[in-house]
Parts: structure tokens; C-alpha cells; sequence
């Protein structure tokens, strides 16, 4: 059973370390000529606050890719532990044979500035273009701008899903501050 | 209070995912010529089991930029929340200005592979080697090939830190496994 839909706000996308910095498992979201499709991703970095450059493998022997490479777009999408199956079917089945959004049960909503669908189920969506693809061929390595986010009104600390390999996934758990230590230039 | 020095074993480095992967915040250690120095760093992604593929940023700006582009080669160490007023000092201060070693108390150990120096005190410790330096000047974006890997003999779930901005940590929780229903090549 999948997460229900949440009421989404925009988030300026300078922010959206905030949400990939900690190093969660997303699902990757694209469409290209009629077709479409999701992946799990666990290997991606930020890259920059401005422009919000997001870098990630994305292996070649996936749907996606061709997908993605076609479509110069995707949408990052970030789901909770809510979704834990979704994110481990989807990891586990080929957009070249099933549609995963019928097959999960996922809702497909249309995004601010790219084609490629949001997942609405999930907590945030960071809507990307191809910012630079010179490391495609030799690492799968693309470099996104997201020029688009939001993110559900609540709940502030999604349990959200960190990768271990070998089937076995962290969750995130507490939250400690250290605000008040940090230089202003260190946030 | 620093953490107390662990028993190390080797790890092949095909599995240094296992504790990149979930995102944690490391501390990298560098020496060049006589110097040395610590950096506290949440932007990086693995990008390859074999060769072991670490990419990370690491901003021209950090007295650390010269010492790894010159020596080509750094420690990705693992802090634990034991740990987490050094993270966020190292994070605070210059390695122009103080030996973060001495600073902070921590203790520099002879690597197996590289010349930088491994932090006694961290869970982990990832000898790297610059793999590919083509996104350096444009991005800082740095390619490093681990080339030997050590982790404490325990705990097996180290409380890692997962930097959110603003001075707020998430730590690492609960596992879950899902190993059941993974097919093989998706682990």
C-alpha cells in the first residue's frame, strides 16, 4: 500500500542539500516519447548551492538512462519509509517490460519545468536538466541542475531510507544541532 | 573528548559502499611536503564497485584543495557521533591557521597504501589515490580510486552523521533488511 498524497510548498533550490546531503535513496523519474519510467538511485552527490547541481550515476544498462539521455530531464523524487517496498520493487523490476507507476500503484503528477512526471507519494520532488554530461560515457556520471522543488508540509524529519547494500537499508533517526557552534560561513 | 583508537580490520574495497553509500559526513585527511590538515566533507557519491569510485567536492578555498591536488591522494575517514564536536570544529577552522591534529586532539597513524596520514580515532578509514582530476578546475569535483580500506572490528552500525545544513546532524537509526526479495544483481 502505497503513501498517500501530501499538500506540497515550493522550496527554494538552494535548499535542497537540506534533503540530499544526508544521503537517502531516491526514486528517479523520467519520460521521453510517450514512454516513462522510475529507478532507485543511492549514488549522487550535491555539487553546488547556485546553480543546485546535482551529480549521479546512472548505469547504462537501465531503461532510465536512455530515457534520461534522450530527454535531457528527470525529477529526483525523495520517498519514505512508507515506501520501502516501492523503492525495492522498483530497484528490482525493467521500465522495459512493466510501467512502474501502474505496477506500484504510483501517481504520476506533472511537474513545474520538465516533462518527466513527479511521484506523488513521495515527500519531495527536485525537477532536474542536464547541466553537463561529459562524464556520461566514461563513469554514467550526469551533473543535473534542479530547477524546480517542493516538498510536503509535514512531517519536517521524513524517516527517509539510506542504502547499505546486500538488501539492508538505515533509516534516519535523531536529530542533533550544532548551530550555535557553527561559524556563519559553515552552515 | 576524542573517541578512544579501535581495532582495525581490512575491508576490500569493492565494499567501501557499505558506508559511503548511506551519505555520512567524513573527516579527509592530507599531507604534502611537510604539511597536513583535516577537512570535514558531505558532498561525495561512490560512483564504481570496481575500481573503487569516490567522487567529492572539495572547494578550492580549503587549505586542503592544494595539499590533495598536489600529493594526489587523501584518507576518507568515518567519524562516529563519538566524534561530533570535532566534525564540527574541524568544519570551523583553518588548516592555514592550526595543525587540526594537535587542535584537536586526534591521533594521525601511517596509512597501508597512501602518504596522508589515517585519523586513529574515526570507525573507517578509505586510502584514496586521484583517479581523475578532468572536473576539477570547473566544479571541484575530485575522482579518487580507494586503493585500501580498514573499519573498527565494532560496532557493525556506527552512529554516523548526516549533515542537513544549518548545523543540524541527522544520525544513522535503525536498520531494516529487505534482503529476501532482492533478485541477486540489485543488491
Amino acid at each position: 500500500m502505497a503513501a498517500k498524497l501530501k499538500e506540497k510548498i515550493d522550496l527554494p533550490v538552494s535548499q535542497v542539500r537540506r534533503y540530499l546531503e544526508p544521503g537517502p535513496i531516491v526514486l528517479v523519474s523520467s519520460a521521453h516519447a510517450g514512454s516513462r519510467n522510475i529507478m532507485t538511485m543511492g549514488w549522487h552527490t550535491v555539487m553546488e548551492f547556485t546553480p543546485s547541481l546535482i551529480g549521479c550515476i546512472i548505469a547504462g544498462g537501465n531503461h532510465s538512462f536512455d530515457l534520461i539521455r534522450a530527454s535531457r530531464e528527470c525529477v529526483i523524487n525523495l520517498p519514505t519509509t512508507a515506501l520501502t517496498d516501492e523503492v525495492v520493487g522498483i530497484g528490482n523490476t525493467s521500465g522495459a517490460e512493466i510501467d512502474k507507476f501502474a505496477h506500484f500503484g504510483l501517481t504520476p503528477l506533472p511537474a513545474q519545468r520538465v516533462k518527466a512526471p513527479l511521484i506523488g507519494e513521495c515527500h519531495a520532488h527536485f525537477e532536474c536538466r542536464l547541466a553537463d554530461g561529459a562524464l556520461v560515457d566514461q563513469y554514467n556520471f550526469f551533473i543535473f541542475e534542479v530547477v524546480a522543488a517542493q516538498i510536503a508540509k509535514s512531517p519536517k524529519q521524513p524517516e527517509t531510507l539510506h542504502y547499505t547494500g546486500d538488501g539492508v537499508f538505515m533509516v534516519s533517526g535523531k536529530t542533533i544541532s550544532r548551530r550555535s557552534l557553527l561559524q556563519p560561513g559553515m552552515l
